[in-house]
């Protein structure tokens, strides 16, 4: 199944950009868990175009989230939750001339080889519009995450080359609000002369973004196939406009000794029956070590590629393979960030739910509380 | 099933350092495809330590693969195929002492955690030598992948931070039997020293690996979760080592503006009565736009850490958590490469095998070929 | 996940008797298929209360559905097709009173103890209206099966102890428009009699479904745990009042002598360069050997249970424990005959459209069509 | 995957009758519980030709098991345990006769057309001796449902048309280590006269397996599609001879009333701050409600099919399509019965561990356990 994701806690997702609507069915979350669709929306609204930030479309779409089942007097009853936000503000005639024709660096060619013919509108379900059901489906696995003590940001941490870490004191925890979503306040003037002049020239730009989880418990994560980051760069690079998942010293890890890059296991606090996590003295492994969580905050960067919709003329062909010169009007966005931090986000949140329920039984047959 | 990769060509594996052996179940592998241990053998070969370059562990192991099901008469059946390889040459004795020790930069301790127990000699299930088990069902993969003219082949860009474009003209399909299974023949001198000093020094090295699949027909891949590109992602960041994928122009995306990013479709040689892959005139996108294969080459990096077992004292605790000194013996490899060459092709040619399968469905259906 | 049926065409379902609405989500449904919201409702409206014979509730639903993605300008796109049927004509309040109490044959305690909390209001997810969504599923997949050339119908062959076939002549395939679905006309006085017997005893009657699917190739249902009469069990045993599924000749198989039960095989008509299935002198096997089918029907009997809710007073406990004397009022179905019959129906039908997508492979590569 | 059974605890195998040997990957199992090759063994020898009853083959296979993998000082360690059992005493000459005919009510024909080529050697993946592999996966289930309390038995209540209870109390516990399994001392005598006689005349004898589990908690079963019967019905059913699954009343639910068929709920001995499993009346029901367990016996019957190997001559066809006459020759089992007992028990175990399993995060979240 192509449009689910995740074994015991697991979002299916349908919905096109121009249809009647996008939405999803979350299904595997427990019963007894606090939820209503405001706590929803607030994640949703935060991938709303304009919502922070220059770098978004003029588009208003409402986004507004209607849950369908699965809750009972606000809280959650155990089984599938649905839910549904209806498109709005479509004008299908502007995307009417690109029916027949394949737009660089989308997916309108792999579409129409795959399937033999594409809801062209919006790009159909390989929109953008597609990661307001992710994001929905991960407001509810932040749902379960805060019930475990755990919790998930993300934010930019470079745009159109430009590191923010070169600008001011790194705030992940702050970035939310903030506009680009950015890792620090000072960076935004800079960020916004550089969108600005991508925009007059009909270009567009890439970025980084940076996803941290504090509060998981070490012993996340399975052995071999589903290794807690390998699940993680699944999750990360199933979202359209990235191109690279780095985790902890990603990278940069290629180039480090052993000797470097080992982090130091220190005592921890507290001891218990069960052996306890170690403090780690750094962390460059990114909080996953041989795939299993170490208890230090989980460290993802995304790398994101330009936003392929620019205004300046391209080369291309038709479906019937013949040469074109293509050009994009409507309205675009000049980078996938901000509106793509919330969608990292959430695919990490769920994620760590799958993990999380995953991990319960082991727990449950050793403690006895089957 | 965290021990199970793929959903319609299925690879179980099993097995740990020092137990009875390890090996494998290829469940969904079509029938009539010609299969002999030989053939399955020859990827193993790579992949042992000592075959090629000096970054090995002086160990010699066998790693002969028996096929115990799923072949009869020369060919495939379509029933699963289990393969198994016996350990040999286990000192347990060397291991003994870590029984209580966590390892810097190892699973000990997630291992520790989310089980209560583990199984302490050389590394148990999250041993390197689990790959093997990945290597030879990647060769049944790479069987299938042959038989519709897809080809897969990997190598070793960079090593210790010295990358092999600087020294020759790249040829990654002569990589296979060269040492370190290097992109080019004139950078092993310069690895080979580097690979000296670290090991006088105690310690050890990273590396980036990159794999390239070739014949890839347009069209493989979903919408949604499980994109090409994520998949390979998942497959890729399960290989123990690897820190980071990156997909095409990976990492560099991010720099790049949308004119230089987008690749140029060109008109397709032939024509058909459906649609076909345009030529495109550059490959950023390494070979997938919107999670589904363009026909293109498909490339991806991969970033390797250092191996974490250095032969420098550690700083480290036990499992009651108290401060240990640690000293690691044993025979270790200097560096992942070239054994991980190997394995990440393997994990390339099942991700392809298994969405080359998922397609199938489509086309059989559109042609009548039910 | 619990609420996904199927590995290759997929449906997941939500929804609950007095919520917004019940729905689902299919996946993997191959792209060019000609479909609309006319065709879901067409089999939607026979398992409508009051479509055909006397057994139903007084109940109206006007159980209309609409597709919310996956088909553009008529066709398929191979992306999910979700539909939603909002609830209407709710009496929330007769319900109100059972929230405490558990109901002898009903899923409330099971529920409450397996989620700590239930949505009490008809039977929330346990409601026979969940069946709904599995109808508009299955209406889809007998699009893909008849592309194809499967055809699946679905009967009523007893009810209240009385076999249709002692009073007229078999006519499963005009079964459908008939009252009860019955397998002949000639019964339905008598069970119209028997039917207004129990409802005036304040009791219910359980029955008898047959299921045949024709047209089927040979060839479908996987070996060892995924057999055709393996998941078709699943299936049908899946659906609330069902306690058994028998294949072929079912029970009596245990009564025969092996020299009765085999099927002789007789030469096929046509030949190829493939094997062909041979015609068959008899169908015990129920068009399944060894869990693949045999190219003759397919056959299926299922037992269904009376209804629980039953308007004579039970002996019953609460939530606490303690006893209590219980008294269902509100509208209840007499039997679960005739409207279960489209529900049986669907289930066969996304079965078979699972097994032949999941089949689709192995022609594939064979044929070198991939 | 055709091959795997279950979700959570789940069990994959692989193994002709004819090549190297038969065995299995058991995935999810928690740690910690005390698991040796005797354990398996024990259950393996149940299945042995000869062990109980005159209705088994002549045949003398040792049926060794080796475990592989999972499984350290005594304890599992969380990871794959694989196990394999070698094939030995085969006598392939006994089948080449065989090789390009179809044998009536065998799967040969089916996998031939499926496949294009099969292992016509005693079956191959078709041949009973698969069913080995899940009888050791089963017994490793049966460790984890002793751990949780959980104790599974089966037996034969009938065999060519007599049923054991009219001929002695019933004993379902004692059953395990009697003559054909039988339920009771008496019937056994009678049973062995039929079984000589079904032999004499070249023909072969059906059956009853009636399976009960005690101890199972209230609360496992998932709703709508992975109900607790629908996946005991699956698992049951995917046992090749088996023709009809009937949960608690089964068939003869279809003739009772709805005040007949409900099982009264009493009050519980305990309570506690969670609901508490009811006591109940009756258990038409067969412990299962709505899917989900009720706390009381499971009871579940299967129906067994005549073994198709008879002796006497029969009317068949070729892979050309060709009329033919076939006499089976070899040594084959009269019955089904005892033989596949221990298998039914086997299946009812991994379904009811992998229930166990999926459970558990509903009450680790709920109880903090996480």
């Amino acid at each position: 199944m192509s449009s689910s994701f995740g074994k015991a806690f697991t979002l299916t997702t349908y919905g096109e950009s121009h249809g009647a609507g996008i939405g999803g069915v979350v299904d595997g979350c427990p019963s007894g868990l606090k939820l209503d669709e405001a706590l929803i929306q607030r994640e949703l609204d935060r991938r709303k175009p304009g919502y922070a930030g220059t770098a978004g479309t003029t588009r208003r779409e409402s986004d507004t989230v209607h849950l369908l089942s699965g809750v009972f007097e606000g809280l959650t009853t155990g089984t599938p939750i649905a839910f549904h936000i209806a498109n709005e503000n479509q004008h299908s005639g502007d995307y009417a001339g690109l029916a027949a024709l394949w737009r660089p660096g989308h997916a309108d060619m792999g579409y129409d080889i795959k399937y033999g013919l594409r809801d062209y509108r919006g790009g159909g379900r390989s929109s953008g519009r597609e990661t307001a059901a992710r994001v929905a489906g991960g407001a509810i696995a932040l749902v379960l995450l805060a019930a475990c003590g755990v919790s998930v940001s993300a934010c930019a941490t470079e745009l159109g080359g430009i590191p923010a870490s070169e600008y001011g004191a790194p705030d992940p925890f702050g970035a939310a609000d903030r506009p680009y979503a950015a890792l620090c306040e000072e960076v935004i003037p800079v960020w916004e002369k550089l969108t600005a002049a991508a925009r007059s020239a009909g270009d567009t730009l890439g970025g980084v973004v940076r996803v941290e989880a504090r509060g998981v418990p070490a012993g996340l994560g399975e052995p071999v196939f589903d290794k807690l980051d390998a699940v993680l760069a699944h999750a990360l690079m199933s979202v359209g406009a990235v191109k690279a998942v780095e985790i902890g010293s990603g990278r940069e890890a290629a180039h480090m000794r052993g000797s470097e890059h080992n982090d130091p296991f220190l005592p921890p606090e507290k001891s218990g029956s069960r052996p306890q996590a170690p403090h780690m003295a750094s962390n460059h492994a990114g909080g996953i070590l041989g795939g299993i969580s170490t208890g230090a905050p989980i460290i993802v960067h995304c790398a994101i590629k330009p936003i392929p919709s620019i205004a300046v003329p391209q080369i291309s062909v038709n479906r019937q393979g013949e040469a074109v010169e293509l050009r994009i009007g409507g309205r675009h966005d000049i980078c996938a960030i901000p509106r793509i931090v919330p969608v990292l986000k959430a695919m990490t949140a769920l994620t760590l739910a799958d993990m999380l329920l995953r991990q319960c039984r082991m727990h449950a047959v050793q403690e006895g509380t089957v």
